[in-house]
């Protein structure tokens, strides 16, 4: 299947940008997975400040720049890739296509691109990656405890996959739809931790949910017990940021969970250039959060990002096509990248960064 | 009845934020009753700016700080509260439950915070805090004259309550709803002082209305008559705030009264800073106006408040199921504050105010 | 009559404010008509421009202030009002109610204060000032030439007008409504005097109308041949209102026409602080532009305006009841300057522009 | 035809300004030439911000200036021109009327005014020259290779056309809508010169389209080949504008193509006096983006543009009445832009930029 994927130029009638496949997507889905699909926290303020701060920047174009044999390439951690846009993890794929996480790891690797399969995922790691025919990037939930944590870490070590994403800012668990009876989080030991009994007048969140997550002694412990490239995802602050890769992580990833966690948080990309400032001379720096098209990608690049993570979209081609449609997907938004970039005058993601021409 | 009203957790299906209680509360209300709450004064403009102002400011997550064992506690005037979301003085509650102010104090003190009683409350102060069980806090308005008001203090202080919140922004008498017959202000002496008779020429305002409203010289002679902790309600210049603590009162309350008296004031928030600037180190400092939820209490403390007060949110719950409707209400916007306080890494108030996490 | 209209309180029911008398006086006027009042030139930003300016100034309250005894009086050229609202010259009032000029007129010195005839008045000036029984100000046009417009002039001067409002900002003739024939400009010497014959190639503004517009010299003129106080009306530029005291005139109007000039010139409200700061030592600066209420009125006097002229908010008035509308709309507007001094803390006019009371 | 055009007042009843004719035009043509008259990049964020970018930008009134005797002439290479207005190039001007560019030619000439011919007219470029009788101007877009280039500008410059504009801002061909059969770029040899075969895993972009895009080599070899006057249009970026003239172009156009090249990119207003502050000294600038009015061309001339580009306003001319329609569009705008000066005190087009009378 690999090869129609790869090659893949233009599937669906209609379809010009990633965008056009959400009006596929929907009437395939059940209301409520789309609702769980699209939703962002309490009344949106956190999704629209992503979409408002992408939108404030602005491409100033410059011509006549020889950009002759340019390419979207990238190594990362030594792995090279065709383009720098990843797949975010997202759970539960299979609640959008029957082939679930399986159908967008050969998409991503077809697309000579990566995915990041997610904790949450509904098919066991080791059939993604098979699926997939080469290494994916694994996205990790502190499983509670740092036993459980380490085991589910050490599975998708052993299945192949090639980099840890440290999820941290999410700790506490997200309401989540309604699974249907065979959609579950496949890969995680069941029971799940139980959360502490509480006293009266305990915090369900200090003296509950939050014992169960992770903090920064967790995460030197992790790094010493990880020798994978680690990344943290889910970073807004410098100090933070700094902390991060003081701690030996080599890289992390400029999030606020795509909106979906805490309402009222920034705009991720009002929150990247401080922490480009203060990490990017060491440290590998992922952007995530309302990617919809190359020319988002090119701002985020330009702003001081070495890649970006695109998250509903590539559900959006998943639901309407399956593999055909995530591949098209990443497909129309590496052209894109590639016409933002020749209209700008970069030939390749350094100049993008190295290029004057972001306009706020 | 408070062992109900402390242990609950959800009572109404469907509900999951105190706004989810406002579509239960209208259904309830005369549509007169209903424009009384929600309005505010002229085009609404103080209402928007308030709204404004809390979405302009925004929260940065910090993950992976150690809250274990967090809390919300706070200690205002020597009095131990399990939260900083005290409930705000609001005229005739009977309007919106026959319990009227009785319920919300019963659901504040079961729910281990505070409520300040209106001047204009529509049950006898010494009803309301016998079946709060509890010492309440009193809202005093200036009834004309120092006699007539000090009576009315007097009255407050000996029935039990434990501080006295003095309301200066709001001098001149509101239009109001037409009351029905069974609600008045029943704890006011009647007839109330009637307006000075006015010569040909003569203002309304200035001669009439201003001449009963109190000023400096009103309030350092109530600061002497007044041994309970004594709080100025409605300041918004910073001059104001320093003149206030300067004249010996305990605190004030940063408030632009819910954008219910003058169109095209600031929002509060914005006022705030400057006030925190000037005073915190030497009073107390609550704010009050718009808050609907807990990161909107969450802002207002990490911009330097002590404590926050809510208004219309809880007379939702009032209206649509009386004393549970209020003690659910708190416990939802505490359940937010604490989880945000989670998110952003602040284990408890003070950590709040110190957290570099406010982005704007 | 000026008995009811001195005395007036409150005429109409439901008319708690001015914009109140907007839906009254609609349905009482032709399509036309209406449209002629209400528009704005071009896309109506200037307009908007108006609104948002003021919109954007906000008042503090200050409470506390002893504003007992307070007033919103003041003296302008000798005379003393009771207070600062004046009403705008405004062409053609028999388009709107058969009493025309002479029924604002009668409203607004009967409330205490000034009205300024327009050169385009539908009723001869004589005939203004004996409805009114008192001095009237008198706005005029430039005629084309230094002879017609002095003795345009001279006339009003004549009949007992007090001071002489020289508008300049709208030179070239505005399209206007068909006028119904019993209305007219009947103090203008008819015909008027005809635009120059334009040769091929010439300008019809350059070499047309233009040619009939005053300049700095024609001002330089008419201050010579006036004794009276002289005023300008239209300047936004500080350079022009220095050039203009410079010149020896008494005062100035902030004015963008209401927006019925030029569509995308600035709020007339932002560029009154910089003619303040300049000119407001040596002259009298009255504001117009966009006042709607008394809060917008207090607004401009912060920023340093001596007095402001209401507009359109009279003529709805005006429509709506005649004479007692006018005076009707007069009231409403001082009480809620009043009101709004009240609670801005501040007692008459010197202590608003002093009180640090807008947050911009 | 050249007398009516040049006489012309007003044709069109109900047309007072170049956007009346929208909607004349629109009933005219076929929904998909309407939309790709019309329609902007992507979701049209760049056409807003051409929008937003003008209204900005605002006009302060200069009264009492002399201004009789005013014009808006001006010179252009040696060539007078009555006023700065010209046409800028459009393709297929077929497609919105069956006169097509010789009717917009004609109209240019006959205001006394320029019109741009683009390289994708859909008449020949010398029956388009002689319907106007004038030297006209001449868009020139790059052929693929220099030879095929060359040979079109040489073919523009022996019909008589007077300066070549070549623009660079749109390098890769623009979806454009399914041509009629009886319209085409009949001036382009056909068949354009192929794209160069793919390898696997190149790119379409950077190995395909921009193969055939020019380089600044290329524009050098252009300046050296072509002696008449040399502008390039599509600048936003003040360093390539400052390389553009040092490579000896005599000017530039600051320009996004209307918005239809790159979505996100800035409003070409934005970018203006950046690059006039840069080389304004030295070259020729002209603004194309967004003017809708003489207001418009007002704000870009006080900005620091010579002269500025008309773009859709005068296609709606054209569909809705030929060459009249144009003349008439551009003797509006013509219009609007004098009585805008002489509201501003400014009697020629270098009073307009030495004016303090933009504000921001």
């Amino acid at each position: 299947m690999s090869e129609p994927l790869a090659k893949l130029q233009s599937t669906a009638p209609g379809v010009h940008t990633a965008a056009d496949y959400l009006s596929f997507a929907q009437p395939r889905l059940t209301a409520e997975t789309w609702h769980y699909l699209e939703g962002g926290s309490g009344s949106g303020m956190a999704m629209q400040a992503n979409r408002h701060a992408l939108d404030a920047a602005r491409i100033i174009t410059r011509p006549l720049a020889d950009v002759r044999g340019g390419s979207t390439k990238l190594k990362l951690f030594g792995q090279q890739f065709e383009h720098p846009l990843l797949l975010a993890p997202i759970a539960y794929q299979r609640l959008f296509h029957h082939q679930g996480e399986a159908a967008s790891a050969m998409a991503a690797n077809a697309q000579c691109g990566q995915m990041v399969v997610s904790s949450l995922a509904s098919q066991t790691l080791e059939s993604i990656i098979e699926a997939a025919g080469q290494a994916l990037w694994f996205q990790l939930y502190w499983q509670g405890d740092r036993q459980r944590t380490l085991q589910l870490a050490k599975r998708a070590i052993a299945a192949g996959y090639g980099a840890i994403l440290f999820t941290v800012d999410a700790p506490v668990k997200q309401a989540v739809m309604q699974l249907p009876e065979d959609v579950s989080a496949v890969n995680l030991e069941q029971p799940a931790l139980p959360l502490p009994a509480l006293h009266a007048g305990q915090s369900s969140v200090f003296d509950g949910w939050m014992v169960q997550a992770p903090d920064w002694d967790d995460l030197a412990w992790l790094r010493d017990e990880i020798s994978l490239p680690l990344l943290v995802k889910g970073v807004l602050h410098a100090d933070d940021a700094e902390k991060i890769i003081n701690a030996g992580c080599d890289g992390l990833v400029v999030s606020n969970h795509g909106g979906r966690v805490l309402d009222g948080v920034p705009g991720s990309l009002e929150m990247l250039p401080k922490i480009v400032q203060r990490v990017s001379a060491k440290a590998t720096i992922l952007f995530d959060s309302g990617i919809r098209n190359g020319q988002d990608a090119f701002k985020a690049l330009a702003l001081g990002a070495d890649a970006v993570m695109i998250g509903r979209p590539y559900i959006w081609g998943l639901a309407a096509s399956g593999a055909l449609g995530v591949a098209h997907v990443i497909r129309l938004m590496r052209d894109e990248l590639e016409m933002t970039m020749a209209l700008a005058g970069t030939k390749d993601l350094p100049a993008i960064r190295a290029g004057k021409c972001i306009f706020k």
